[in-house]
């Protein structure tokens, strides 16, 4: 049978994706820094293999004919699975793939010093190259499946969302978010709110974090936390691996970036097991992924009921226990402060969606055709003050030259920071209106109707529902922005 | 040019081992146990993938042109171990190999239980098809090698190692060993050692681990030390892993051990760089790497003279500075104590030798076909009587179960412990004439003329050589067992 032929070669390139995944992890979180060489050129060839692989002639063979099988409703999901991956592997011609990996290396190498420079004009050049290359690959992939460049690159993160649906979510959100963001700085000022101060030791902050991790049900059976430069989420399903970064300074940093995480993570160790392996048991898109996170990091860890036990937790371990800072209510207005800034990674809640719609506005543009590379400086300088009253005239590092995406070529991914934002917003009010009292149930630390209900609803689901259908199966409507809207009223407008 | 083209082919593979090494030490060091299934599922499936590639078709064709090509020494050399890992991966076929694959880890996973409960009548029947298939195996090799079929296993770890050779040695060494153990328990009746009493914190032993292989020349910015359950060396050359596991009660055992793997380390670390990832570029045998590793612990670390320099470290590491365990020469007769007894790997390094001649009269006389697996207590009783006064009647928990190498198949790996001792003691006292004042030096810390000498003889010559030219070459004569009983007679007798 062809579908089963299928099966048995997408477990193999499974076994091969494992171990990516875990020597990809080790070079971020344990290598020593003299191994990088003969570890890029190892997971390098690595790559060369899951592409032949994913790309192997016999497949479309197989999956014509199993196309044709009498399959169950989940086999067909999973072979729709399997013929997406490889349809996305296949588009590109290897000349493209080749020119791309190496002008995004150039392109990223170089941008680590031009951004400290402030050299926009050196960086220019480069970022050119890599816009050719990837309007080319949107072409290809636009040729492909009918639709624009920028919704084919979309399509790699957010399948089946597109530029119409953006653009009606980030124009709602347009029209409120800078008032917004202006009156909550302004109901701000008036409280005066207590910063922690250090020094916490690392090794107390470990255990914060992995008090955190276990009050949120990370299976330490199936992963672990350690340290990297980037934070991150890695590993398989079986072996899922977190990072954070400590600093003696600031124990929130780490603590709110493990939460993070543990969203991720937790999707990861909950995808449907009997399926493992297989395309269709992979996370739904990039934005799902990251409404897991944020769901963890910004709807639960950061609500008042939450830091209820956040706040004993946190003063227990790090021994703060008389500490004012420590208390309840300091520690919830210290997690939802507001403040604009030029930099997206250090952006709050409220302000965030400010920094992603300027960047998908740019890409897109950028993508199809309409602008230039030239024109970026004064878009952005444009936008900041638009949405956020910033200006970046003259200040590339701390505006156009801030992110690393462009420059790896990763265009259409900005997008699924917000998206991830309103899934989780819109999530987590359908779990509250299902579980009955729950706030109180966060305040006692009684979170297990919670994680089952993101369990039933998301991480059990996998790839089995395309986005929307499991948008709407699992809170009753489609993708809105009226629940992010509604959070933000309430958690930053309402005192 | 064919060479050209095995080296590229040879390159590659040395990238998926390098991800295989990789995945191998996180599994013993980092993975969670609920990562196990997964993990050795995708070894397995890149260890076919690496057998495939080290088979591949193309390959009997290029090494046969490359043999009429014009080569340098050093590629006449490294075509040579291409030639010869490919020989021994083309000789099983592959249905020999499953069926060894099933049975040794049936065999091993039954045993640790089995051994527990000293239940030698369930054992037997798993060894029985171990070594029916390994005499297969063995019978294979020695076909297409024209040896005996025990010398075609032996050839596996020790390239140019015999049967006869090794009847020589270890013939030798039997004639006075066992002598040499009473004297010395004898001789060391009258001392009175006194035993550091713990507990010595893992945090503190680590330091002392870490600051012991500094003084050693360990090059952190290419490896690491963790913890595992069973101490090893691994990784890459590029990034060398050592692992080591950690007593409260005594710190010496973990501090020698990491030393013992910082000589493996050191090796792996200096292998000829320009030739990295060829076969050639590969440690020369199994008992030269542990002439590394016991050379470093034994000859190295545990002299009078080194001593002087780990006894202070000691005692300011673990903060025991006033302790009168801490003398150098209390620690230098604590680490030199001698005390037989049944366990191998426990053994101290006068009667570890007994061990092993013990476990290679009997594996060579089972693989040969002389004795039958029903024969092996009865002639363990015997031998550990002859060599060590010990009996094992109907202890088997304690005798010829205790090891894990025969249940999986390992057989002619046991001989290179003894090897690596004699080697080590040929290459120590060949160093110490070749560096003037050699004892103050060590007692100095003054370690640079011992590793240049080793990088120069050992480390640098990776396979180039053939080991008896190895050894004559850095030593002035091929092996042979004076050495190492000077060695103990001037350590062990002549207090």
């Amino acid at each position: 049978m062809s579908y089963a032929q299928l099966h048995k070669h997408f477990l193999k390139i499974a076994h091969l994706n494992h171990l990516s995944a875990i020597c990809n992890w080790d070079q971020a979180a344990m290598m020593p820094s003299g191994g990088n060489e003969a570890r890029s050129a190892a997971l390098a060839e690595l790559s060369v293999l899951i592409h032949q692989q994913t790309t192997a002639g016999q497949l479309a063979g197989w999956i014509e004919s199993a196309e044709k099988e009498a399959l169950r409703v989940e086999e067909q999901a999973s072979l729709a699975a399997m013929k997406r991956r490889w349809q996305q592997a296949n588009q590109l011609p290897e000349t493209l793939v080749l020119a791309q990996s190496l002008a995004t290396s150039t392109c990223e190498h170089a941008w680590r010093e031009q951004r400290k420079k402030n050299d926009w004009e050196s960086f220019k050049p480069n970022l050119v190259k890599v816009v050719e290359l990837a309007r080319e690959e949107a072409s290809i992939r636009a040729a492909a499946s009918g639709v624009s460049r920028y919704d084919a690159m979309l399509e790699l993160y957010e399948p089946g969302i597109n530029c119409a649906q953006l653009d009606e979510l980030f124009g709602d959100i347009k029209t409120w978010l800078p008032d917004y963001i202006q009156r909550a700085e302004q109901l701000q000022t008036a409280k005066n709110i207590i910063t922690p101060t250090g020094p916490f030791s690392i090794e107390q902050q470990k255990a914060l974090g992995e008090a955190a991790m276990k009050l949120l049900g990370f299976d330490f059976e199936h992963g672990r936390l350690d340290v990297s430069n980037h934070p991150f989420c890695g590993g398989v399903p079986s072996d899922v691996r977190i990072t954070t970064r400590y600093d003696e300074a600031d124990f929130m940093k780490a603590l709110l970036g493990v939460i993070h995480e543990t969203g991720h993570a937790r999707y990861e160790q909950n995808l449907p097991k009997a399926w493992t392996g297989l395309p269709v048991a992979e996370a739904r898109s990039t934005g799902i992924h990251e409404s897991q996170s944020l769901l963890f990091e910004m709807q639960l860890a950061r609500s008042p009921e939450f830091t209820q036990l956040l706040a004993p937790l946190a003063a227990k371990i790090l021994q703060r226990e008389d500490d004012p800072a420590f208390t309840t209510d300091n520690l919830y207005q210290f997690n939802t402060r507001v403040k604009r800034g030029y930099i997206r990674v250090n952006a709050d809640e409220l302000s965030y969606p400010a920094h992603v719609i300027l960047r998908y506005e740019i890409e897109r543009a950028l993508i199809d055709g309409e602008i230039e590379v030239d024109d970026i400086p004064a878009l952005w300088n444009e936008k900041m003050q638009a949405y956020l009253g910033l200006s970046t005239e003259g200040n590339y590092s701390d505006g156009c030259m801030q992110d690393i995406h462009w420059a790896l070529g990763l265009f259409g991914y900005f997008p699924s920071y917000t998206l991830g934002a309103l899934y989780a917003a819109q999530e987590f009010s359908a779990a509250k209106r299902a579980i009955p009292t729950f706030d109180e149930k966060i305040a006692a630390g009684d979170l297990e109707e919670l994680f089952a209900w993101l369990n039933t609803h998301i991480w059990s689901k996998g790839s089995f529902l395309a986005t929307q259908d499991l948008m709407t199966a699992a809170t009753g409507e489609p993708l809105n922005a009226r629940y992010f809207k509604r959070h933000v009223e309430q958690r930053y407008l309402s005192l």
